[in-house]
């Protein structure tokens, strides 16, 4: 874990995500969004799903072949059902759809109790967690799925791959009680593609059960994987699958057409997003053990799983909030080297001066 | 796949199952519950939390001990909220709790689009699957998750079983599109306890990395086994840990005393259920592509996902239907030699004669 990381100012990687962003056409609210969620996303550890995957995103499907359209207008459809809006995002920023959908799940929440919001041509959103995370914060349970951007893992029991990464988000609002929020955030893949094509780059083999070859055979070679397997066998096959049928309902077609181009005429390639958040007051049953209070049982809880013994056993969201501690420690975004460089490329695209290593300092 | 089943009409089945739980000082309805659910779970292929496992765990940690409360009332708490409620179940019979929950849940989906219960001081509500399958049958989706009998479940990187094995289950309404309810159901462990045990009577190991030991260590002797692992690794872990925080928000107090007696004065050892029912209709984007309809839509998404050469996938809820044909076909619910003999203990237990085999005719 002696990783070196360089810390950059906030607004160093704002001005450079933003600019990238304004640059391929987005609004500046919808540049906002994007450095929001990769800010968080950085400053929680989550390396894979921030601003330099969201950008490349954009790249290779987004807003350059017209899989997301910036400045796209979300229509919410005329509903009977006074908890629960379905949204027509048209393509927009995924960021900006996905923080406007969770805010909006919040002020029902307030209202019901619970709040639904159902989103239907959507384009990536990167980083569910992000979402729930900041309901989370805000005092709210959270829970966001999608259907991901291809489909690259192979149904339990089968060869061919038709489902998606297809990931899962849970916010839990535990700050007041444990010093930060309960997140768990993570696709139903055992490893990712990204991983895969990291360990053929590096020569390393795989582990067993990640992966499938052409032929839809078992193989740890990274430069013969052609599909990923669902972790936990026929469980997080089940949980992929949630996600393909709820964006069936919502409005997603052909999981193997997803962000395929072109498709056949009268075809969707579009995601689907699915936000729920409810209010833990609308489920506090007032009647804790020992006089304690909600937050003060949660604590109690959560002492008792991780006590016995299980001092090395850490909780979602546990790893994220000590990143975002060091983040605050050093006063910056930490990145790698590997990173700055990156994001070099990006300030060659917009044309400002590309980040320098040794224009920031080395994180302790 | 040959092993031998006996035909029980369904009648049979009901008048043992009502009788027992009557002579148990339960209400008519209540005992009903209790049989619709045994009755489901048998239909359905779910033979280790049907009727014998409901009497047997009534019998261990239930009206015998206080656990559970014949005839108890439930109490709705007073709620702001218009789609959510919270209950008191008072240590109501589980089943009877269960499907009153799932009901409410549904008419609060009617007029909300969503809606919520959460229940405190709840006995086991057996099978989950059974409610969400139940909303799924008629047109919702539905989830539902609980906290777990007891605590055998130790967390990711832990030694010490503080989690219960905490299912989660969700039912989904393709019945129109595929011909039955997609069902997911799970425990978030690898394996039940009862899969160890008959594993130790039967003299056989274990896989590896499904059980630990006293010292916490991994064993593959079933003989040897304290405690469980979640399935997953860290991502089977956080599911089960979401049923103790959702838990611990409504009221269930520490995992390791859960179903424990004695318990410290002012503590709590009931579970917790928590459920939430959808509208399909508060979910449509009506923007299907080829002008499919929702349903149409869902079956071209499922057809996608087991095409391509994974015609030997299953969809959860696939088997299930395939059991309950099977019984429809023979004209009732198909039991084992095994649990024909239990069932006979529990004929002596309230007096009535007990089933022979002869009774009954071989299924087909």
């Amino acid at each position: 874990m002696s990783e070196t990381f360089y810390v950059v100012p906030e607004a160093y990687h704002e001005a450079l995500v933003a600019a990238a962003f304004r640059k391929r056409g987005f609004s500046q609210a919808e540049a906002n969004a994007g450095v929001r969620l990769a800010a968080d996303a950085t400053r929680h550890g989550v390396r894979t799903h921030a601003g330099l995957k969201a950008l490349h995103l954009d790249h290779a499907i987004g807003s350059t072949s017209g899989g997301c359209v910036p400045c796209a207008k979300i229509e919410k459809a005329p509903s009977r059902f006074k908890a629960a809006e379905v949204w027509n995002a048209n393509r927009k920023h995924g960021q900006a759809t996905a923080y406007a959908a969770i805010e909006r799940a919040m002020k029902l929440a307030d209202r019901y109790g619970v709040g639904m919001i159902s989103v239907d041509n959507a384009f990536h959103y990167l980083w569910g967690g992000g979402y729930v995370m900041e309901a989370a914060r805000r005092g709210y349970m959270a829970y966001t799925n999608c259907t991901a951007a291809v489909s690259e893992v192979v149904p339990y029991g089968g060869k061919f791959p038709t489902l998606g990464t297809n990931p899962h988000s849970w916010g839990f609002p535990t700050t007041d009680a444990l010093g930060y929020p309960v997140v768990i955030d993570w696709a139903t893949s055992v490893v990712a593609m990204g991983r895969v094509q990291q360990l053929a780059r590096e020569g390393k083999p795989l582990p067993e059960g990640v992966a499938l070859d052409i032929e839809g055979r078992p193989t740890t070679d990274p430069r013969k994987v052609r599909s990923l397997i669902p972790f936990g066998a026929h469980k997080g096959y089940s949980l992929s699958l949630i996600d393909e049928i709820v964006g069936a309902f919502i409005g997603g077609s052909l999981p193997t057409l997803r962000n395929r181009a072109p498709v056949p005429e009268g075809e969707k390639r579009t995601c689907t997003f699915f936000f729920q958040v409810w209010h833990p007051e609308a489920m506090n049953g007032r009647a804790f053990a020992k006089g304690r209070n909600q937050v003060e049982n949660v604590r109690a809880v959560v002492r008792d799983i991780l006590g016995h013994g299980n001092e090395n056993a850490v909780l979602p969201g546990q790893n994220a909030a000590k990143f975002a501690a060091r983040c605050d420690r050093n006063g910056g975004l930490l990145f790698s080297e590997a990173e700055i460089l990156a994001f070099g490329e990006i300030s060659a695209e917009i044309g400002t001066r590309p980040w320098a290593l040794g224009d920031f300092k080395v994180a302790e």
